[in-house]
């Protein structure tokens, strides 16, 4: 997947999907499929926003941001989301986690972070 | 950072520390100061793992898995990583963003992964 800008998220609480994984070798319709998850999921009623990295040692972590629970799970259950994930486990994934995370606290350089500052 | 292999997280809730970051141009000292940041919070009571991707657009997230809230807020009180922030913040970023969050819910390829079933 290409990476993204940062993502400007709302104030929390709202909902991370951390995917982390190590592909295997060769493209093998990852890239397309991978374009195509992101244009697909962000029509999803309560997408926030999409973060992405991958190194060129095969490590990547792209991280999803979703209102609330009900947003991702509805993304989860979408069968062409379905399909690909079954495709990624088969073919586009040495190994992979998922971990679902609701976010408490936010801060950083932009002006619509959310946080107390910093205690000295 | 260099990228590490996927952690292998113990059974959920846990805390993640989701860092996402657009690097700016040269290296002036971020390799080192990355590596003796890994070291340094690796010792923290309570870490559980650190996993990190860049690509070569400069956009990079690095995740840091804890026990609980006191094991990262320990480690975001240290002297060392402080200072690091701050070089961060005035050298090594052009933005960054640093968002905590409770992992409620964990699956993947490996065996050592949290969550019911899929339901179909």
């Amino acid at each position: 997947m290409s990476a993204t800008p940062l993502v400007r998220t709302p104030e929390p609480p709202y909902y991370a999907v951390i995917f982390s994984s190590r592909r295997t070798a060769g493209d093998r319709g990852y890239a397309e499929m991978s374009a195509r998850m992101v244009d697909l999921g962000s029509r999803y009623e309560g997408f926030l926003g999409i973060e992405s990295a991958r190194g060129a040692d095969g490590v990547g972590i792209t991280v999803s941001y979703w209102r609330d629970e009900a947003a991702l799970l509805a993304w989860k259950r979408d069968e062409a989301h379905r399909h690909a994930q079954r495709a990624g486990r088969d073919t586009w994934y040495e190994e992979y986690e998922v971990r679902v995370a609701r976010v408490e606290r936010a801060y950083g350089s932009s002006g619509t972070s959310h946080a107390p500052p910093p205690k000295s």
